[in-house]
């Protein structure tokens, strides 16, 4: 017999002691509104707001956490229908049908056990599409046939799911040379409740294929001749104007090294033309990179947009992956991230500017204790993100709640944001993590370390009140 | 209605199964004497036993955790009172009032939550002061009356604390060019109760302003010409005797870097040499830092003071605030710290030489377990220190146990000190950090990893035992 | 009376709710057999076979855990019996006699609380050797005697043990020159029981005392002309195959640094060439055994042999202690380890290809969730080892468990191994890693993140499955 599905409500809430009392603050907390303003769900769905495509392609091919566990384990990823950056079919092409991807997927479901995925999926599978049997190779066939029916209906279209929820608002990530025609569309038809976020990493990396190119069409995006340095600059901060425009409330980015250190007006100008002819060393390429996080600094604190950093990721780690399938493929590692350093030239200018605000992510858990909370409990400038991407997980999450709150408490955090390409995901991440503040929270007050009247309106600025504060005010 | 201001007896004590034991653990060391021997608490307070001014001067001014907190959520420093090192009044002259900074920290006591700032405030306002109600913006104006009062009367003089608090013994910390006087005085009225600690930071960093008139000033202190190098050395050594006969146990160092790399006599002098006449590079600065921490193990070595290092913060992070307000200001950030190789020369020419000892502290997590617990668990002359700075908090604490214990036991550690301006919160100090070790032990007990015999036996160490053997004997 | 020794049935267990569930966890991996592939056992033991020499001799003298102790407290390897190179008698000669050291030992028993040792010793005492009662000043006599006569006992001889301690295979770790012929005669003895370990550190590190000479036997043992860099390769291949034939299924690698990266050949060359003149620079070294880990990896890929990587110790940190008493003597201090960068020329190389197996350990936690596990994660070729050194300690374990096991779930670890020379200790050290996966894996259970018949499967591949999956399929 198929094993049953059925998340349990006590779900990662600590057993024992803090048990009633996590259950009380998760219960104030649960039916809060999300805000989703660090997400990189495709704008494109809600603009179109065409129904799902199929049960692979919803919750599997695009989603790197999951196809990422399975390569690691063996399967292909043509197995798993990731596309060829040559759009050639594979030789495998008939095992890349949805159904046979789904197939794969369900017979490996054991592999998630212990990961958030895991946790994320159940809740998805339970909650979301009522699933009520757990992936396995013997159950596959029919969960694709209930899901693609689910996903068949009105109801389950991406804008309608936008109030089933319970979304108040919701970014997406666009990079400085996205037009934001799609924006303005869905700005007419469902207004404020869809962001953009303005990314313009790809042009501050001279080095990358094809920067030339960008660089043109970031000019004539916004109309300035951009084949000069202080052009580059003015067209960046017109673009920036224009997403401010559709209601962007913060920049991102991310960067290999959270160096922020300007160079000279004339460095600066002489690694840009170079750059433009195709003519830049590596070291100016990074060097550049940091001068333009600090003149992101800059323009955050002139035009207010809250200015995002998530650096210490290197990218693309196996270059053959890259070659053949093309970037965020599950193959970025974390390396070690300095931020005590490397900030201090935009914190020594900006810290205690008031109307700058730097929300910082790192996936280097040693800094948390010893370079962000520390930075975080004494710049006014700064708040601390949410624990991202592989930290985005329970034990994560509560490293992080015992790493940071010691040294800068609760209200210098930035609240939950989750940070996912994975639409359906955004309900079981949240809730997740209103479950582990709820556990941590009661940790703390069945050990009198925190009242519990004190709690309950912790977890709610944690959970809400500290993300509009810090996006939206 | 206020909010009552009642410290459970059980607070920072784990709940469920292992609460019984930690109580009875707990019970058996809240009474202990408490040793102080790497404190920071002005050595004027005792010397002159003037009352203290007001709550503001008391509570908020002199502590950086608390003002730091504060202004990380965007109250100036003016309005905290800071003082400004050109001693001129501020434009908001009139909100620096103690009332008024007072009444600030009061409004935002929730921003405390979770931090152990809270904690200790928590204990001296309760069990020190006698407050019933927590602070807000309600009560600010009457609890600034009952502690005004309180602070008036003769038994709330500073060395009549000493007895109330149960300190057998307090160490301050001084300067190289301190001339110990009011400690002379001290001895005299008061024996035995307050030793000096030597703290050679600022004659050994060549490149800080004003060195050369500070090398002026030790040589007329110990009575020798330190125009050379060599008198250089002979006045410190004198100094440490100096100290020595006024009651010291230790030296402490607070570098950036925790490198003891001993320079050639001959580079030791040209650097030397071209400071006093203030031609010193970065590097050579640096250079002689290293060397001045290899020699004062040298030192240590022969006239026995325990040595005390704890490196790696970056001091002043921004420079305008120390421009303004001057040094500890809340605004030092720690960084990466290395302490394997660092440590190499000293412990290769002293780690087994009897007499000679080491505490090491550090402000970065990552070498618990990876550096000083090795190092600890196999070099007679290393102990560690107690959790430091940031990190001398409930999780702090409970993390160092668990990183450090299984690999260097409980016998290599220094005990319990704190490390502390705040007189007024030694006691919460002392007390929350027997309850973490009381909590951690209790755990081990009922996980059936520790007889509660032994638990009780550790405990004691903790607490007073090891703090007395590394420190005065 | 003498404290009564008592290993509770629940040790190592959580306490509270968590209980029940660890409880019946453990005890449906207790009984499995033991896979014993990275241990350091040494191999004359079971050629040979003949009884152990008395209690020191035993439990205290090789076990670098239990002497780093108690030098750390001031007792000197001398009095501990550490042998000094030169073979010389020491001054204190008669005090280093095996009851005097086991005295010293058990004077000093209560610096191994809250430390692993303490817990295998426990086990080792009361389940492998009967005694009832703990070791003091008092019992040391007594235990002496009663350790002596259990000892001589014919089913206490090391093979009788391999059958009770239930291990169904144990490596040893041998050296590329070495000649495998007590391999040899206890494969005819005891069929598949005893495998050896393929380490070829000595060979790959050219800066070494005796390095020519050892080139020279290795050659000859290969029958190859080692006088060639092409000559050493073959040379090494040989000896694999070598190896293979005597049932290895495994390298073994301990460097300074995890960077594996491959050099030109002609620079290969070029260092070989001068090495073997005894002319090579401590940088050429350094990266020919960086080159030398690559290569090992391109053989791996060929021969099948799991590669095995455990980088970051600083070998003999205090340089007189290498010089009296050798290698291996507790004097190693981990230093930070970076991977990500280190491991990219192989992964990118091998990552992918099939058959190719590399198992990664580290005594720096700070790479566990920021590097291990996302490489883990998404490699086939990658395996986590089970924790080294320091870290195999219950907290350790915990941590370890806590960190990798969101990103990369349960099924890219390479399960449980010991790495030890103390026989004694093994069944110990699997039934303590058992008892901690079985806690960690409850306190999921009771805390709704897994189901308890998940965790069951999951304890099991922890104990035995992934081990055999990873190095003997």
């Amino acid at each position: 017999m198929p094993k049953a599905l059925q998340p349990h409500p006590d779900r990662a809430l600590p057993a024992g002691a803090a048990r009633e009392v996590a259950r009380r603050i998760h219960a104030s907390t649960k039916d809060l509104p999300l805000l989703c303003l660090h997400g990189h769900v495709d704008i494109g769905l809600f603009a179109t707001d065409v129904p799902f495509g199929n049960p692979a392609e919803l919750l599997v091919v695009p989603d790197h956490y999951v196809t990422r566990m399975l390569v690691s384990q063996g399967v292909s990823p043509d197995k798993l229908g990731l596309p060829r950056r040559d759009g050639k079919q594979t030789a495998q092409e008939g095992s890349a049908q949805p159904r046979e991807i789904w197939r794969e997927f369900c017979a490996n479901w054991h592999l998630f056990l212990g990961t958030p995925s895991r946790y994320w999926l159940e809740h998805e599978f339970a909650e979301v599409l009522g699933l009520t049997v757990h992936p396995s190779a013997e159950t596959a066939d029919e969960l694709y046939d209930q899901i693609s029916e689910r996903i068949a209906k009105p109801d389950f279209r991406p804008r309608a799911l936008l109030d089933r929820f319970n979304i108040e608002l919701i970014s997406t990530t666009d990079a400085a040379t996205d037009d934001l025609a799609q924006h303005a569309k869905l700005a007419a038809d469902l207004p404020g409740r869809v962001v953009p976020t303005f990314r313009p990493d790809a042009v501050a990396h001279v080095d990358r294929d094809g920067w030339p190119a960008l660089i043109t069409q970031l000019g004539a995006l916004a109309d300035v001749d951009t084949s000069t340095y202080d052009g580059f600059l003015q067209a960046i901060r017109q673009r920036r104007q224009a997403f401010i425009a559709a209601g962007a409330r913060a920049t991102d980015h991310g960067h290999l090294s959270a160096a922020a250190v300007p160079l000279t007006d004339a460095e600066a100008q002489r690694i840009y033309a170079g750059a433009l002819k195709g003519d830049v060393t590596p070291g100016d390429a990074e060097a550049f990179a940091g001068h333009m996080l600090y003149q992101s600094a800059v323009m955050s604190a002139e035009d207010g947009l809250v200015m995002q950093l998530h650096p210490g990721v290197l990218r693309d780690h196996d270059p053959a992956i890259f070659a053949t399938y093309g970037p965020d493929q599950g193959h970025d590692i974390p390396v070690a991230t300095e931020f005590t350093r490397s900030l201090r030239p935009v914190l020594e200018r900006f810290g205690h500017v008031e109307g700058f605000r730097l929300v910082l992510f790192t996936v280097d858990e040693t800094v948390y204790s010893r370079e962000l909370a520390p930075l975080a409990g004494v710049y006014p400038a700064v708040r601390l993100g949410a624990p991202w991407w592989f930290l985005d997980s329970p034990d994560g999450m509560r490293r992080f709640r015992e790493l940071v709150t010691e040294t800068a408490g609760f209200y210098n955090m930035s609240g939950f944001v989750d940070d996912t390409r994975a639409y359906l995901s955004i309900p079981a991440r949240h809730d997740l993590a209103r479950r582990i503040d709820a556990g941590y929270l009661a940790d703390l007050v069945v050990q009198h370390r925190l009242d519990e009247d004190d709690a309950l309106q912790v977890a709610k600025a944690l959970a809400y009140d500290l993300a509009r504060d810090t996006y939206l005010t």
